[in-house]
């Protein structure tokens, strides 16, 4: 079975740690957000194709869900003695190799694609791991911060500020003349189940979804297409998602996201058993949907989770 | 007091921090060696001049005389975790942190000189630090390897090959090009001495004597220049001076070193007491020498080395 699987950090890389769990036979190519990408130091620093890398591979820091084990911090506490900032931007210096391999790549004409094929070289995460472009997608938030209005990168927004103010806009920028990456397009139109795990909807799955053609190809790839709720009981799950759906007009419940995506690419929704009463609302949505437990507390509660993905996934199908 | 002293890495920096010491109110500007600077990991890496800067500045690793105390080598083994090289320079993830500050303000277009007075801004090191040029110098090296003749940069022979093979030639790739940087020419000028510290003569102090100008302005400056002695008797004080002396010609001898610089350029000479018999050889050169003890073992013994450099200049200019 090939499974295409959107997957932005954190939430995507842990369900599809289940996914490997309850699937251990399928061929899955992930698409993963580059959105978030950030250049610090002059290196390219990709946090959710690496989260995705790191946590597949073992070399994850499993209590923040990013970042490498045992890390180091020599590199940063040197760049802050300089005076170099960010400062608030934790890169430690397992990391900081990454980021310099891939810079040094980059630089030497690599496209990113290719960049991180030979990342996963050393990780084998079991999982193609794709960009979703080799072009340059930068997530920009409008914020106002004491009565001024200013557009910020994502990572100052999400993790300097903490989404701590309002997100009034969320812009992919760049988007609109992004290229899928090689193999992208290719990957959905072969693939069997195309599935949403919980990221964030609109600066993970969202954002790769922008990409023209991406959107498209799962529309009209002709399987089923299942998503996740990354909201339960009106929360995001972990992260802070309700804070960039008010952006785009989107309520934070399971049945607000499902009705996001709509029918038009959704067929299938889990929402979690406390929101079982929105099962109505995304059904009147023409997604068919199920309650079941959606807290990843382990891996084998996110293989249970991709185990009900892909039974949703079989039966939109019959 | 104004005083040039043109340096390489470890010698010239001990030189310095002596110096300091025997004359500590003086006006010193640093002319330092870029010839062996190297691009590694993307990364832009200034050997001498950070030894230089290390060492004023209180962060040189003192028992090996280059990269920094307390170091540590995640970035590194990292590295070689993604099988990306070479392996055989030594890079700390401390000094990784000054190389990644020099590569992106480079980057964002400031020249050498500039990044270097930005580093130094840290470190303090009590001197004026100016690379010799802010134009790209490489010195390579031509060797025969298994019978194959090759031509590679001027790490690979010393720290990969530990000049474990005859050097044919040294070649300070880009030097005939080369402007001296901003500021070289007017110290050398304004300058009331000028030394050279037991450092290379041809891969260190005869690269920045190979820029155009420089060579041509101490020997123009009307001022006294002393160099001090790198081989003490017969052989270098570290590193392997010898080797690089042959492929140009000189023997690895006090007397050879100053009749190679040559009484157009040199004054005054210091041999090491071992080595008082090379006086006479000296002085029928042209060049008033004198013998002290030349090791340099703590910063006392460095002190007084200076002390007797800066004695032998005011007795030449008398």
């Amino acid at each position: 079975m090939r499974i295409v699987v959107l997957a932005g950090g954190i939430g995507g890389a842990r369900f599809l740690r289940g996914l490997q769990q309850a699937a251990p036979e399928a061929d899955v190519t992930v698409i993963g957000n580059t959105g978030d990408d950030i250049h610090l130091f002059g290196l390219k620093v990709c946090p959710d194709l690496d989260t995705v890398m790191y946590t597949l591979g073992g070399g994850i820091n499993e209590e923040q869900g990013w970042g490498r084990q045992d890390e180091t911090f020599q590199v940063k506490s040197e760049l802050a003695a300089y005076g170099v900032g960010p400062d608030w931007f934790g890169l430690g210096d397992r990391d900081f190799a990454t980021h310099i391999v891939r810079t040094q790549m980059l630089s030497a004409g690599y496209p990113l694609s290719a960049v991180t094929e030979a990342l996963c070289d050393r990780w084998q995460p079991g999982v193609r791991l794709l960009p979703m472009s080799d072009d340059r997608v930068e997530t920009h938030v409008a914020v106002t911060i004491d009565g001024e209005r200013k557009v910020i990168h994502f990572q100052e927004y999400w993790v300097r500020l903490r989404a701590s103010v309002a997100a009034e806009a969320v812009v992919p920028v760049g988007a609109e003349q992004a290229k899928p990456a090689p193999g992208v397009l290719e990957a959905v139109a072969s693939a069997d189940v195309i599935l949403f795990p919980p990221s964030n909807p609109v600066v993970s799955v969202g954002t790769i979804l922008a990409v023209p053609g991406i959107r498209e190809a799962i529309a009209e790839a002709g399987v089923p297409v299942v998503g996740l709720s990354p909201i339960v009981g009106d929360a995001p799950v972990r992260g802070m998602a309700d804070k960039v759906l008010a952006a785009v007009g989107v309520e934070a419940t399971a049945a607000a996201v499902a009705r996001h995506y709509g029918s038009g690419l959704l067929d299938g929704w889990l929402v979690d058993t406390v929101d079982e009463a929105a099962v109505p609302a995304v059904e009147e949505a023409g997604i068919v949907c199920r309650a079941v437990p959606l807290m990843m507390t382990d891996v084998a509660a996110a293989a249970e989770m991709a185990r009900a993905a892909l039974a949703l996934a079989e039966e939109v199908r019959a």
